[in-house]
């Protein structure tokens, strides 16, 4: 080998060792980067809404198309708190599990039923002496066919959770009656945590379970349907 | 320069370059590593609590050394959920806000004295209604020095959360009664997850000032301690 081609194989040697050099570099940048940027951009769900909201007409929830097509008197297309807590609920694309103290308002039963129409899976507990009071929207519920077991072992079943498709959880102070919306100071934590989320499955799956109609004596969930109430009125 | 000492001068170029190589690859794969492990391995803390919880004597959690010392005829040393909601509380280091509905735990108050004996800043907010229902630990607090303000604007002040430090958030369905805690079946999360326990600051912070006494009248907060209860019984 000449010493020219000595040359010549050794500047290009150094030549592929600095690109290589330039490429390796240019990769951990890259990849240094986008891991920067998932850590500092969270997707992870999290978010908090707090009331009393803002009376408002919810149409536009229902109907996007059309919200101002009929005659109520409250102002149209208001973002309140309630509004979104409603696109939550309404968020659901396979199932919802809700375990409700009380479950009086009218626009949230509204929601639950468009879903079960929509052939959303929907499974309610609530609590055995709640679930009978003025306003309840249990009746309803059961009516139309959806899945509901009354809590009794408990001197309350007090909790106010949703599950939205197994994954998101609606969780608060907040009962879902019309006075707790519009006139109680209120929050409600909207969640993917994981950690957050899968105990609150859990308990749900429990208390599905503890609350079986075959394991509390012949009276069976369907039977009971008579026995709740449906009236229009309100009680916290 | 020798034919020799130039095929020597590359041969070193050559080292440096794959030297330099193995140390950028090296250093890329360790902050690699770093970056996916503080991925991995959440930090943040994030947890339920539910109740009832097992009735059990809480004299460990305030008296490590000597949990026996007394004549509580309860199961002693129980880490039930409710002497893990007490160490949250008693974690804190520098402040406790406490925005409550209804407030009259024994041991939870009795939690709160003891930060307060330990120069820990605390703030209570109440349900103006709600914090002279019997039992109602809040006389116990004010005497003691502790700053409390009553909400009375909206129909209920519902909120049932602490925060701990400014940082963790203490909230959920369960009211600071002794009958929501052996009673009934609640739910408590605990995060220090910014996007959550943040709304929750700004929310003190803002019931904390439209609830300043001066503002409600001339009946200051020391004022009208005399008219709140502070009786052993205790209503959900």
């Amino acid at each position: 080998m000449t010493s020219e081609a000595t040359a010549m194989s050794s500047v290009m040697w150094k030549v592929k060792m600095v690109g290589l050099g330039v490429v390796a570099f240019s990769v951990s940048v890259e990849l240094l980067w986008r891991l920067l940027r998932r850590l500092k951009t969270p997707t992870t769900l999290n978010e908090v809404l707090f009331f009393p909201s803002e009376v408002a007409c919810m149409e536009h929830i229902f109907s996007p198309a059309s919200p101002n097509s009929h005659c109520c008197p409250l102002p149209h297309g208001e973002e309140t708190s309630f509004a979104r807590l409603l696109r939550f609920v309404l968020s659901a694309s396979s199932s919802l599990d809700l375990c409700l103290f009380s479950f009086c308002n009218m626009d949230l039963s509204r929601a639950v039923l468009y879903l079960h129409r929509k052939k959303i899976t929907i499974r309610v507990l609530v609590d055995k002496d709640y679930s009978i009071i003025t306003g309840s929207q249990v009746g309803a519920l059961r009516r139309a066919g959806i899945c509901v077991r009354h809590v009794g072992r408990y001197v309350h079943m007090h909790h106010k959770f949703a599950l939205v498709d197994g994954r998101r959880l609606i969780t608060g102070s907040l009962n879902w009656t019309l006075a707790a919306v519009q006139s109680n100071a209120e929050n409600v934590l909207v969640t993917e945590e994981p950690r957050l989320v899968q105990p609150f499955v859990r308990e749900f799956r429990r208390l599905w379970a503890d609350n079986e109609p075959s394991q509390n004596g012949p009276k069976g969930e369907q039977n009971e349907a008579h026995k709740l109430g449906d009236s229009q009125g309100e009680k916290k």
